[in-house]
């Protein structure tokens, strides 16, 4: 019985304890932290078997007994915290972004390197039913060579300004998934990208310094173009589509709804609205993201989505952002050099 | 260059008209006949090139450059005109169906079997994109032996209940095409039937001793069972789908649309509702029967739905009609030995 | 902490297990029995927390602690396990169906009348998320007045015909589902059924008096025709729609599949299969039945599927398999007569 | 009855005879020539009832009771044959696109300042009964405010690269088309452009200096940005797709098969390829552009696609190739100002 720690009980961390207790065979929720805890967290905690309840997440790491920690706490703190978690010789399981700021990734690229423990990035995307439906495809040879990748992806409603504003911006926060996406999809890596966008839905995100409409066009490694469209509001719900074309033929998927009912009548015929929330959408992908590290863990299996990937994916992000203010394509390669990679 | 001459002006009539002018090569539509002919049906028929119009048809059938003519007078005049026609040595194209009475059916077909000239029957849904596809892959063993054929046929709205009470019925009016569709998807004979039906649409139709709704259960020759659903009225349009099912899979037509176009808002996923209208859905299936007919008699082809064709579809519709009034499943066989068939 | 014993360590039971431990709230699976209980099972039912594991299921009635019961057994002892657990006082969750024997039905809803437990029959499709939305679409009057309701139910394989010969034959054993979805989805009562139906599939299937396939056509109480088309083999897997027209409109689902994606390429635009197995279909159908169960307890609401629903299945049923013998429409009042009800 | 004259009896030429002679009322296709004229398409130029079969296109402008004229010979023929015929006071209708120099077009432009005469622009998607419907969405506010336009376009196979050599490049021959799809979409104007591509399909293209696959970002006057994706090669058919999203919603459209049918069986759900081939596409467009000119001529109304839209797609092309060759966003002023517009 493997022993988990969860750092972190905000929106995410209950997430990820609900998964674990439901449906990861072979573990154990021992512990749970926050600076914030409140009572009826606790409760909820206890509720699900979770033993100890912290404030302080350094009693998680300080447990011999747990082996396994995942980083659920506030973006700015996942670094730091998974530099501590690697020294105190735990797997890690870290929610994406790893952190804004490269250099500090590329610290724990460094402590990874001189450890044994395991460290997987929170794309759960990568763990959806339709993207694994498409992915296989690609890579089962269905589509041929691939040519051109289209990834849309669109949120029900924008998250408020105060969270616009720490968020590190559309492409870290938002697209980074996308950028992910790209890399999964085509298994070859972004060497250029240009990035259009605007401020179409809420004047407030703009003055808060973001956008929040984009089209960003990837060039990929294996010649292959990508092209990712992002809106921070969909009026019918969650929009999480791709499409893989090739030499020999598309795959695409479509959005999952509630049900299939379709109602015909006089106004026309109605299927069912997307489903609206990422929870509702990603909910059995967040279980098997799990599954799939534990079983990492306990296989010592190679993680589906490593510190390199989630270090990839912000210097797609970095490098769209800068492609964005100076409007012009920027290569990857320029923004490694930058930061010495 | 073959010369046609159209017996009836009336609504079908005119569309075969617009269809032999248009699509078919080789032909002439010289005359067109109709007791009922307006100055405006005239100079309709003058801007479509036609340069006989008659009030009496026989002056068709008297014409002896005219080698094919169209039956597309009211029902109870179609089987004289076909006799005469006959006589006459014209090719028929005689509008469904042939008349409601078997003994007449009988009389046709006697005078047929003594004449060379060709009789096809206006079953036009063989002729239409869909369903000739889901035939093509019944016939190709796509689906293997087939096992239940659902057929469903709903009217955009009743008729006014004055064409109701001479229609002959639901059976011999509107189902009758389901009969045909049922013998021409299957490839079989209906060796019985039973309807259950009711008045769910309009009182003022069951006052007018009819139905309006209806589920006919097939057995077919081949042990198949197929099943058909009618109504008078759908909301939504014109309704016509059929779905084969058999020992390999199933082949399943949907309705078609103006467009493809798909609007996704705050209320639902919306496409747009089937075509309305018979016409409107059946446009170019109108065009490839008559296609086929002039084909048959250029190269002396069979007919693609000939007067035995017209004699079943009208056999089921009285043993459903019977089955209906008795309440039992009624074989065909009974009907046949009822009028010595 | 409701206290739950199992009766029946079958496919089903397990899978009712499986639900209960991991997705109702405040509930214990207490107890298990199994007159066959291997050592495999038992272990099995230990790494679920279930901490009694039996032979003989009267140790879980006579245990005072727990409160309801599910049986789970094979179909012949449902009706005696029933009234043995309502005599015991235990709630009760009895798998379809309560038995093929009407009599022995009425027996339990006598026993249930003097009784005050709750009684719920496994109908786990009221609970399916495709037919909920459908049932909700009728209650709310999108579709107007319900006219007529089509049932497509098709297992992907027949099973060996050693069970086929216990079944109760189709009628009981498959349709039943169909039957309780015709009431369910409608709101009324079937009054009049006419089944037709061959041995199209699986000749042993007929030599073991039975038939594979069928079209059942209901009368219902409210006006409208029901029609459902059973089949034991679907190449392409499980097929499980409904399709109801009213005067509105039309609701119709469309089976799940595993994902969206859909490859376009020269051999044509290829989506999913329906998923193939039932517990892959119903799974979440399975939770929720329970839940709602558990809900009925606990907060003493009536059962969403109950002995009366439990014994008008049976009855449609055995009126079909009346109808099919005879080839005759059976009136449901005919069997209720027959039967004393 | 206007009198129209044909200029070029390659493919589109005929596609135009047909269409006027089957579709368009009070017009008479009096005239056809073409330098290439051979006896096999003088024969079917008098099938279709053309009186007058030339090899030197200035008998048509020369006479005078031929009112309109259709442009249907090679590109590089285009502009210098519009100036002669707006000379020669003829309603002109133009193939696209107009001229691959900018220059040429303008003298196109000035002569129609001068001039009376109608001149419209073969771009026949604006037609399409898909395209049409999603237009209709968002001009009637259905989507809100447009903030993302995405465009599909891709051939079923490569021309031949003798082709692709006088073709003026991809931007120019194929993309033309979806730069004035963007502008009809939207009802906006593009003001820059960035062009990605590669050749990915055939190593024979782009020895001739082409490309064959491409991404097209667009950024629009009203705000909104447009994508839009290229390819020389579907391999399953002819992929021209458009999706309009904005503030209230999305409207899609999908491609057009040539029948409803769907087929499953073991090896998935198996729906039509799209339509293969641009003719079977757009047959119905190109009948109702010119059904459009005809009406604009006889009642005096203005073209739906004017010299001024032939210009704009060029000028979006023109800035393309710059995009695509200097690898930069280039704003469409600049084109402007290059040529002195």
């Amino acid at each position: 019985m493997l022993k988990i720690g969860i750092i972190g009980a905000g929106r995410i961390g209950k997430v990820h304890a609900e998964s674990l207790t439901k449906f990861v065979k072979g573990v154990e929720v021992k512990a749970i932290a926050d600076p914030m805890m409140t009572p009826e967290t606790a409760e909820w905690a206890r509720s699900k078997g979770i033993g100890e309840i912290y404030k302080d997440y350094k009693k998680i790491l300080e447990d011999k007994e747990i082996s396994i920690v995942l980083i659920c706490s506030p973006t700015d703190t996942h670094s730091r915290i998974s530099l501590e978690a690697i020294a105190a010789g735990k797997h890690v399981f870290c929610e994406k972004p790893i952190d804004h700021d490269i250099k500090k990734i590329a610290e724990v690229t460094a402590a990874l390197k001189k450890s044994k423990v395991k460290y997987q990035v929170g794309f759960n995307r990568r763990f959806d039913h339709n993207f694994m439906a498409a992915r296989a495809a690609v890579e089962e040879g269905k589509i041929g060579e691939l040519n051109i990748l289209k990834i849309t992806s669109r949120d029900p409603a924008a998250p408020p300004v105060s969270y616009i504003k720490v968020s590190g911006g559309i492409f870290l926060d938002m697209t980074i998934h996308d950028f992910d996406m790209a890399r999964f999809m085509s298994g070859a890596e972004a060497t250029e990208v240009y990035a259009a966008g605007g401020v179409l839905v809420d004047k407030a995100i703009g003055e808060a310094g973001d956008i929040d409409t984009a089209i960003i066009t990837l060039k990929l490694s294996n010649g292959a173009i990508a092209v990712i469209d992002n809106c921070r509001r969909a009026s019918y719900g969650y929009d999480q589509r791709v499409e893989a074309f090739g030499s020999l033929g598309q795959v695409a998927t479509e959005n999952d709804t509630l049900s299939t009912a379709v109602i015909s009548d006089a106004s026309g015929v109605t299927a069912e609205k997307p489903k609206y929330f990422f929870l509702e959408r990603y909910m059995d992908a967040y279980a098997l993201e799990l599954s799939a590290f534990v079983d990492s863990v306990v296989n010592d299996k190679p993680v589906k989505a490593g510190v390199e990937d989630g270090l990839k994916a912000v210097l797609i992000g970095v490098a769209a952002k800068l492609s964005l203010e100076e409007n012009r394509p920027v290569k990857i390669e320029e923004i490694e050099k930058k930061y010495g990679l």
